[in-house]
């Protein structure tokens, strides 16, 4: 009746990546499956992580002007029939309630899948001037989507968001918060995630039901593989026209609004996983780990040694760091095994010979490589210690995406690179949903963006021979 | 087409209380109604509130050692069924899909009401051992129950809450969880509030669906009527029989685990309303207030008037306050009206006559006096002034609970108590539903607490003149 012991090997990376990531998701106990499939438990270590997701989006929201709020849970069927193209993108994957109190309902109600018609609906009742706006709305909540095939973080039946939504004046300013706000995503990336994401627009095929242009923020995998890991989407006057979102306008005209709808969920996780994960477990960028340093005592019952391991977690928690002392039973192998596996950033190994010659051993996550640093110098050094581990992911993960970026003139030679190498497919296409079609077929590949920089565009499309119209970046994706 | 204009009066509080909070909850901007019955849309400015509520509990609950988590929204039904009482107790009021991806559900699924049963299916597969214990959870989510009669905060079909979840070894341990989180929520009511919660047992027939005990907060209304505003309980091992979470115990026999939940939902919200508004509308502690100061520049075309407000708000937020400065075309008396009624504690008057003698007005939200303060005592006085206003709220509602508390011998003295005063009534009683029974019927009201302090048992119930078991106090709730 032991509860098993948590270092058994998980599968390697490169034997059976599918494998390798489950076993990530379940031993370093970020999640676990309930009984309903494709609703999956957020364990306090992954739940953590989005936590911290959390604080650094409300910031950058706030600091940007704005304001979150909380809207129903479930949508009226006969509202969510509003917007045409909306409901034909999202009504295959709803679940729908309709019994409420023992008695069947009227009107279906549909948990929502995303809720641009409940902020549209509301948003018509309190904007009637332009003085009223922009509205800038975010919601932080789950949403639903009955998907046949579910993957933990990766694809869900419920999964965890934030949603912005906002109403502007003129096409430009909603044009201006549309990339505003990938511009977010991608300092996210870079300054909590370690994550270069690749962004641009989505093709009018791969974009979203009822947007105008949907942009994204893509991530390479390990396997190759491009993870989308958010979108902004800008929705022109089409939500407004179906939910008559009217303003009085500086002319005293009635105008319909512009608005825009981003959003990143819990998928982010499933990239941390992806792209810094090795054959020993996760490895957690410094600022979104929920642990950043354990102190591991070592032969704990001989004099000063937990002692010592108590006022260097004082002195490292005074410094704001996010720090834990492991002095349970469990053997030191048990306990490095058992942080390699969670992904803590730092370990301080703290044993008796060390302390007798006043230093500790600080070992590094991602390189493995051990420092024997003094006591006195810990302070100092663990902060320095953590930025240069978050710039190393970082540079490491620009380095892969860097080297898988390839160019391809021909559909041959985009399945050659795919199955050679993986990653991103640069190709210069005509504008016809014909090619995407041609190259999901043959390549199993999708358009993931086209980039904002197009230098380089060729005259001819590679697939249909016709004039090209665009470069986009082709993937195999999750 | 223009905005309605804000500062219509609102209903008084004494000619008709359910319209003057229908009236305060909308003019306040804390909330909206959407077109389903019951589930409300949390505006920027409520939802702001339930933010302060969160930040305050999630410290609170990480320095006791609790953990969140995030579980599926979702319950199968026959998972549901397994804990009897329970399951007695919720289905009635549950909302339950039936249809996923356009397929007729198997086991259809409930629309979680509260999670007891998903934390006690994973409880039951993540613990084993007493080295797993204690397992301390909490969640933030919403949960759906199909009430008939809603009112905004009061009541919904949807609320926003936490709900903690523990597992522990002994009996003794998880009692004492139970109690030491109704103190902490006691602790939210004094600190941020300004709410001086009444707390006790709850009688076996208001007890919790499960629960082998139940205790509540109550707070009591500016109208006289008491809101249950939180709840914890203990479950001694009846959801662990039900869900088998075992674990073998310090001397290697397998035991049953003892465990605990407890929640607050954004009902506190309506609690704020209730117990510190007024005719001019909500009254805020400060220290739950979205905005703790607002700046009103009077005759802002004049020199230096916004300069001064600028430099002034710019040194109240180096403070670490929360301040607006409200330079819209409005009129000072429009913004006066504003803020009142959204309850904002101070307001800082700038007007040139003022600042050429090198002071401004500070106004007190809660006693509407007003200061002269020196410009170069404002980011002296305004902390201290907060402090002192939170402190008279919280003495006010202490006085207007120690005044409507009284004793009563008989059912024609407690009815004689709750026609002419409201409030509570202490009741020696007998251990019989019967008593709760006939005290409903005949009074329109209910058993609140019974009372931690039980000094002065009558030897008699004051009901049916059987022997008297404990003092229990009844009252009028919502």
């Amino acid at each position: 009746m032991e509860k098993p012991i948590k270092n058994d090997a998980i599968t390697s990376r490169d034997v059976d990546f599918a494998q390798w990531y489950t076993d990530v998701c379940k031993k370093a106990e970020l999640m676990d499956y309930s009984s309903t499939k494709g609703f999956i438990i957020y364990r306090p270590y992954g739940y953590a992580i989005w936590e911290r997701i959390q604080a650094y989006l409300n910031q950058r929201f706030a600091e940007t002007g704005h304001e979150n709020v909380y809207m129903p849970m479930v949508i009226p069927e006969s509202l969510f029939n509003k917007e045409k193209e909306h409901v034909e993108g999202f009504a295959p994957e709803t679940l729908i309630a309709t019994y409420g109190g023992k008695e069947k309902l009227d009107d279906p109600l549909i948990i929502r899948p995303t809720s641009e018609v409940l902020f549209c609906e509301h948003y018509s009742k309190i904007i009637s001037s332009y003085r009223d706006l922009p509205k800038k709305y975010n919601q932080w909540c789950s949403v639903v989507r009955w998907e046949k095939t579910t993957r933990p973080f990766l694809r869900g039946a419920e999964f965890l968001w934030q949603e912005g939504h906002t109403v502007h004046e003129s096409e430009e300013d909603a044009r201006v918060e549309t990339l505003s706000m990938l511009s977010i995503y991608e300092q996210l990336g870079k300054d909590l995630l370690a994550i270069p994401f690749l962004s641009g627009r989505k093709t009018e095929k791969e974009k979203f039901a009822g947007a105008e242009e949907t942009y994204a923020i893509e991530a390479l995998m390990h396997d190759g593989k491009s993870l989308q890991s958010g979108t902004t989407h800008y929705f022109g006057t089409g939500f407004a026209k179906a939910f008559n979102i009217r303003f009085q306008d500086r002319n005293n005209t009635l105008q319909y609004a512009h608005q825009t709808s981003w959003g990143v969920s819990t998928r982010l996780i499933g990239s941390l996983i992806m792209v810094h994960g090795d054959d020993n477990g996760l490895v957690l960028p410094p600022f979104v780990a929920p642990i950043q340093v354990v102190l591991v005592p070592i032969m704990m019952q001989k004099e000063g040694v937990l002692e010592a391991a108590r006022s260097l977690q004082s002195e490292l928690i005074k410094l704001g760091l996010r720090v834990k002392l492991d002095d349970s039973p469990q053997s030191p192998g048990w306990k490095f095994a058992e942080y390699e596996m969670k992904g803590v950033p730092l370990r301080i190994e703290i044993g008796p010979r060390d302390l007798a010659q006043g230093q500790v051993v600080i070992a590094l996550r991602d390189t493995k490589e051990k420092r024997m640093v003094s006591l006195s110098d810990v302070s100092q050094q663990v902060p320095i210690l953590l930025k240069e581990l978050h710039q190393r992911l970082l540079l490491s993960a620009q380095q892969h995406l860097n080297d898988h970026i390839r160019d391809a003139h021909s559909l041959e030679e985009l399945l050659d690179i795919l199955n050679t190498h993986g990653g991103y497919v640069r190709m210069s296409v005509s504008d016809e949903h014909e090619v995407e079609t041609i190259i999901k077929e043959k390549a199993q590949a999708t358009a993931r963006v086209i980039p904002f920089h197009q230098k380089g565009l060729a005259p001819t499309c590679a697939i249909t021979g016709k004039p090209a119209k665009r470069i986009v970046l082709f993937a195999r994706a999750y």
